[in-house]
């Protein structure tokens, strides 16, 4: 489909740099103790509402912080402050995607070790962010109920690259006329097993279990340092 | 920020080498007499549901058609066909984008000058379609109100490469408090003088401006062949 070979050499070249970061991140983030969690989604599904959420309530019990990349503006970080976590804006340019230099250079001046948990929120995309590893130890998808049930099997690499599926806007969902099941249907078919949660940011309803995913994760991680998820 | 300079020399090749196709393309459609009109949107803003509603609409006066680009599945093609005119899908593969050269081979086969109108539903991305010229006269962002009123100053790019802009999902505006004013001002900032169109493709709300708006951009466009948009 794609007519130019070389541009797909020279893109593997840049994957394979990107890889190397990658490892050297998750590596430093595996001495630290640090538990990196990344969310991936297209634009507007709700990422900085369920992370600011995810913040404020986590903090009660955990040293958390944020790294978020967009295109252009700080707005994310202005809004994730709020939380009053540490958080820092990534800006990509016209670059669709987080690269692991771009995280690691976010990273500068922090003290890893000082953190339980590192959340890194990718540019709003349902298809760049997909190829690029990042050091994280869990990437989770989010999916709103308004973006419609078809969108596992439109953007299916995303999903299978990730550890993890969260339904985003449940108290849209009548207003939308959701369809949960074939929503799940279609997510099992692209990625048969991946963990699946529903949440309203808004609400709160279905913070509890994610927090509960998250606190889990974390110890499955800390004690076999080769299990990626849950 | 991007620290691959050898990978945006090749990717400046591949616009150059686009633009090539897309001007050929765009001569093509000015020979035929067709007006077309591409639609850029995030996933799940409702490209489909509008481009459905507005071929039924439109094929009652005018000889219409349209291309479909996703990643994976033919869904929008199946679903597109309900409005009884020809619709054909383009598959990307994992490219975030059509390329001219994909519209050309997708138009094999198909008599221009039968066509008053060619709809030309690019992959939902908010990023990598901004970039890529594919001929089209008119080029059309949808943002829906789910979305959040935020999303033109995040994603400049493609509203400033656009020639219209549509909110769409307006029948929800009130279930997500959506601020119109805010987002109209958002979009007036990054793209001054921008036409902006409300719909709600369910109810059908602001489907009859919409049609008027494509009726009079094709009228102009074959007065004046030098003028795009409205």
């Amino acid at each position: 489909m794609n007519p130019q070979p070389r541009l797909l050499e020279v893109r593997q070249n840049v994957l394979r740099q990107n890889d190397v970061v990658a490892r050297e991140l998750r590596q430093r983030f595996r001495e630290a103790g640090v538990y990196v969690v990344s969310l991936v989604s297209s634009p507007g599904s709700g990422k900085t509402a369920f992370l600011e959420k995810t913040l404020s309530l986590l903090r009660q019990s955990y040293r958390v912080a944020a790294l978020v990349g967009d295109l252009a503006t700080d707005n994310d970080a202005v809004r994730l402050a709020r939380a009053q976590v540490p958080v820092k804006q990534i800006t990509t340019g016209t670059l669709c995607h987080l690269e692991a230099a771009m995280v690691r250079t976010g990273l500068e001046g922090w003290e890893l070790e000082q953190l339980d948990f590192l959340f890194i929120e990718n540019v709003g995309n349902l298809v760049c962010p997909a190829s690029y590893d990042v050091g994280e130890n869990l990437r989770v998808v989010l999916l709103s109920v308004t973006e419609g049930e078809d969108k596992p099997l439109k953007y299916p690499t995303i999903f299978n690259t990730a550890d993890a599926a969260v339904l985003t806007k449940m108290d849209l969902a009548e207003a939308v006329e959701f369809d949960s099941v074939a929503a799940e249907v279609n997510i099992q078919r692209v990625r048969p097993g991946l963990p699946l949660l529903k949440v309203s940011s808004k609400r709160g309803e279905g913070m509890g279990e994610w927090l509960q995913f998250l606190a889990v994760s974390r110890s499955l991680e800390s004690r076999e340092p080769q299990t990626v998820g849950a």
